[in-house]
């Protein structure tokens, strides 16, 4: 039924004249051609290691993609960019929320541009795949470092499983690389096991803290604590400033507990004010005093080896597992397995052995 | 060369009489005929069912095995028992070496045969396949219990892998159950991970304690803390029961930081002395009290269920894994691509996806 009276009514309601344009028809006509023009492997890698933003954003965009040839066109692009890459360093970057993470990479983003650094931030949140990328909400907060030219900020990929976000993750890191972003800062939530797949991809783990958190909170912390470089207390302006120090002894005195690293660095405490710009060269003196020391006792490069190596066997067996129970075949007789198991009826190790005669035949 | 010389000498030694036999040639002459005879899987089953301790040992060592004859007889001799398992508690005790685990076993054992309990004890400790089953050199610690008719203790199996360990383990309780053991007693060395899988396959979980452990011993333990449904501080004795009931109170304070359990259990901590067999019978209380409550509230069923549908995961996983990585043509093809890993001459997911391709061929 149409609303629109066919006869003139009193309520008649004259077109009102043309809208110019708020978009400029060259920028869509642009847009337009680039949306069509599916850019080659080679194109990409091309201008990938020219340092185009544009290429990395739609590279990684393949790399989020679970389209096969997407996947296997990101295969190639990697592979294409890998030997330009692995001249950076990677730092990981955790705190629990409230700690002041985005303004923290924000100060210390823009102090890295500021000294002729080239920064990418990218971000492990498997939380993501929910909130449809939690970080997109804190790029307002980045406002600075967004506009930077020599800055690229990605949020983080959605995915099912953490295993899948912190791939993609990593496989950025390489465009990223390959772009010419020698500074590769890689922001966590603070829920536990995000903080584990990220230091497997970072050379240095920094966590940010506040000072006078309670006991709670340390107590979840503990495991992250044990994996942090260095340990930086936020916040430290106007009256937090006593607090911020006392902390500072009192983590120096915990993480003294911990068993000897085998970087053989000695994990340092320091505080800085991100909102006033406070402490954060400190925080990359630091940074790069670790760098100098672990180039050279071979650290770095060892630990860069031994990832290299951890991601071959995780994507091997994450892809076992896809294989086996994206199976159709599978997926229904697993159903019918699982409850056999949950009432006793079969033992789980039977049903296991029935499940891979089936996959394996 | 023979010794003997052939003629005769000032030093000749005439033959002795001859020793009488030390062991019983009835004895000799049944074990050599049990050891001829492969008892089907038909006939452990029967065996089992009845009580037979002999048949529950044999049967635990073709679950033990590696042969592929033994493994198939072994998953008919488990699912012909299940359907009498399942009829136990089933208690997980950890602790650091030197906390007094053996002697709280035997105490906490006996103390159970003589209420009317037969108590099988098994131990997951993944260091055994160095040590070749360190539970047997405590097996002297457990005199009494070993020499009891309503107990059965088996060392760790070894293993090359916790997982294989653990499912080893696992597949035992069945078995016990089966034989008409009713209280399961799982022995874990405190060495984290083990902790983890023992705790998936138990309905309680027991943390044995000393008073006035350095805080760095207090660390180690904190994720197995978070495990515990009741913390037993050991070695209450003598001089020590003052410091015992402090850290009662300490534990007490810890234990109430961490969030509510799902099963609606308030860990609780209680002192005892294994070596003077005081306040055993409040441990048992203790646990009582914990079945009453979880078999009131359901979480008793629920957490068997999830668990019997984590091991079949978990097998599966665990198998999917053995699958690829013993495949003689994967083996030299994962070495060389670990290396050009290590050189950054291929991105781990490429290498990844290459032995996927071989494999799936």
């Amino acid at each position: 039924m149409s609303l629109k009276k066919i006869h003139p009514s009193a309520l008649k309601e004259n077109d009102g004249i043309e809208q110019p344009e708020t978009i400029s028809s060259t920028s869509v006509q642009q847009i337009q051609k680039l949306r069509r023009t599916q850019p080659s492997a080679d194109d990409l890698i091309a201008s990938i290691t020219k340092g185009d933003k544009t290429a990395l954003s739609r590279a990684i965009t393949l790399i989020e993609s679970t389209n096969p040839e997407h996947i296997e066109k990101a295969n190639k692009v990697i592979q294409g960019c890998l030997p330009y890459a692995n001249k950076s360093v990677r730092i990981g970057i955790t705190g629990v929320p409230g700690v002041g993470k985005s303004t923290f990479i924000e100060a210390f983003g823009k102090y890295l541009t500021s000294i002729g650094k080239k920064v990418a931030v990218l971000a492990v949140d498997p939380s993501s795949s929910i909130s449809h990328g939690s970080i997109l909400g804190d790029k307002t907060r980045m406002e600075e470092l967004v506009k930077d030219e020599n800055a690229y900020i990605r949020p983080s990929a959605s995915g099912e499983s953490l295993g899948g976000v912190a791939r993609k993750t990593r496989e950025s890191i390489v465009l990223c690389e390959a772009c010419g972003f020698d500074t590769i800062l890689i922001e966590t939530v603070g829920v536990g096991q995000s903080e584990t797949a990220v230091h497997s991809m970072v050379d240095f783990f920094l966590l940010l803290n506040l000072a006078g958190a309670g006991d709670e909170l340390q107590g979840i912390k503990r495991g992250i604590m044990e994996m942090a470089d260095l340990v930086v207390i936020n916040k430290a302006d106007g009256d937090n400033v006593t607090k911020a120090k006392l902390a500072k002894t009192e983590y120096n005195r915990a993480l003294h507990l911990f068993p000897m690293k085998n970087s053989g660095w000695n994990p340092k405490v320091t505080t800085c004010s991100a909102i006033e710009k406070l402490g954060i060269d400190n925080v990359w003196e630091t940074i790069q005093e670790y760098f100098s020391m672990t180039k050279a006792n071979g650290y770095f490069d060892t630990k860069r080896a031994n990832q290299n190596q951890y991601w071959l066997l995780e994507t091997i067996n994450d892809q076992l597992k896809n294989h086996f129970y994206n199976n159709p075949q599978i997926e229904n007789l697993l159903e019918l397995n699982k409850k056999a198991v949950q009432n006793n009826e079969i033992s789980p190790f039977a049903a296991a052995q029935e499940l891979l005669k089936r996959y394996f035949k």
